[in-house]
């Protein structure tokens, strides 16, 4: 089985779930400027799931050139992240619409767990068919991040019944976590 | 005629409809978990659809893979296909939202039908185009569930005048039993 | 410039339009087969557009394969091919939810004209670029089907203020004649 | 890092964006020629997004051309243009259906404003990366057009709150200004 077929699919999921949650942001009735006031949370959680899915389409695609062969549980385990990424746009509109109650965080940081999980479902069985000597397996390293992101998520689900902007502040953080360069976040994590 | 295209095509067209579907879930206005609970025949049914919808991607990816040339009537027997499977997101949101009463089971099972009927006219043409000695003939052996799941459909079909709950298991089991790996399916078969 | 991304931007852009016009289907409130009823111009009209959309997919494809370099007007003339396309749902949902007004019919002509006056030109530029001794130009023959296309187009236009069933008997005949493969068509053409 | 994936990324974003925003074109419950009169201010927004996006996805296509290696930030900088640009359907849809507002033409130049921007960082990146003797650096030469569109989108921004009209004119020229084939406009621009 070739990869290129795998990839096409998962950039064209990963491009209209990205253009799809815009579709959220719902064109107001009024046409002044303190018509877009009620707009300002949906567009905030707009932003942090969009740089969130260009997190993942730009380490899937990472991970993806490693890859030389592709299995049918690697196939299944790509759809199986797909999945959870594509229900993003329902909590993303949810937690906007709803003013961040704590339900629509709780179930935000529950579908980012979720993802996390797939995703490391699928970077183990890539790991598993390609051996510890792989192109990967050295990329990867200790991978810091995949171990911490998953923690903090947790932390971020529970942390909702007590303030709801700890959880926030969390999500954020994972978000930054990812988009620094990774050289420059592994030594500040070493240094702590 | 390069199958380049027709794949890009097919891909792109699928990761539209399989991304569509979650629109079906419309973000409710309440922000409480509870307002989330008449959503679960939504989500359910959207589980499902996504798994067809995964099936068919990849089991098309397979067969296309043993295709040498293109010629017309495949791609129009090819657009058939996405037809029916472009229907898909309609018939799961009218199952979900109605709590799959009568009528909405039943279309689900006429379109899961007709797009297997879709998918049997598009294999027959490649064979045909290909030969007894191609690789897809090959592959395809007995085609054992690609034989019985048209049965499965239309026993479903005809269940949902009994009992609803009997058609949906049946649609869930034939999902299933695309998902095992064929060669333990086909040895549970050949065993009976 | 590579016609390969022109290539891919069209085959994104025909996947989408033609997967978008399935929201038009609105899943109905009820759940019994009566509520399906008021739907079905809708899909009468979505087959329709289906057929129209696989029509030029399959028609550029062709045409793109003829053709070795792309020029900065060739990319335009096939941007404003895809600007009418892109038209075809927003047609296609207000003549099918109006069941066929003849207003709703006659801006479904005219855009049917556009789109095709758009590829012409498209065809054109290319030919221009490609010279008479190109693939294409030999491969069109004297594209009998389209130069009668734009007659039946506007005919079908005009007739919506006598009778709105022969316009679109006149659009349902402009699809069949593309359906066929050209050979048989020329036959029956050359034989009146 | 290969710059397949990113371009197919891009295509695949940009298609949808650009498809997406004829869902803002909502069908009219009427069916007759009065009832399409209301959607003219939306149609004619679409219409110029239209074209923006068209400009951008072949401007993008072309300095993507030059390039030969991908870097993380270079990734991201696409990432970010991409955000602003997935903005515009909203913005469309807004201005178009409130009749042009001074604040909704004010957002739709910000908007502009922001992906040129966004480009132009990305442009940087680039050459930053690919030296001054690089492909795209002669290309551009003096790169006109991409000074002089900032310099315009802030005076039809600021030019809102004078006369609408005016700022609409600005946003149509540079428009028009693009899709001019550069030799043409470098020539009149020289000979001011």
């Amino acid at each position: 089985m070739k990869k290129g077929r795998l990839e096409a699919f998962t950039d064209g999921v990963l491009a209209i779930i990205i253009t799809i949650m815009v579709l959220e942001l719902k064109v107001p009735h009024g046409g002044s400027f303190e018509d877009l006031i009620p707009l300002l949370p949906v567009f905030g959680s707009y932003v942090l799931s969009f740089i969130y899915l260009a997190i993942y389409w730009n380490n899937h695609h990472h991970m993806m050139q490693t890859v030389k062969h592709v299995t049918g549980s690697i196939l299944w385990a790509n759809m199986h992240l797909l999945f959870w990424l594509s229900i993003i746009p329902f909590a993303t509109g949810w937690m906007g619409e709803n003013h961040f109650t704590e339900a629509s965080v709780f179930l935000y940081g529950v579908i980012l767990l979720l993802a996390a999980i797939a995703y490391w479902i699928l970077q183990r069985l890539i790991l598993k068919t390609h051996g510890k000597e792989s192109l990967l397996s050295k990329a990867l390293g200790k991978d810091i991040k995949g171990k911490i992101s998953p923690v903090l998520y947790v932390l971020g689900i529970i942390g909702v019944f007590y303030n709801i902007w700890f959880s926030g502040t969390i999500f954020i953080l994972v978000a930054i976590m990812w988009l620094i360069p990774d050289r420059r976040i592994e030594r500040i994590l070493k240094s702590e």
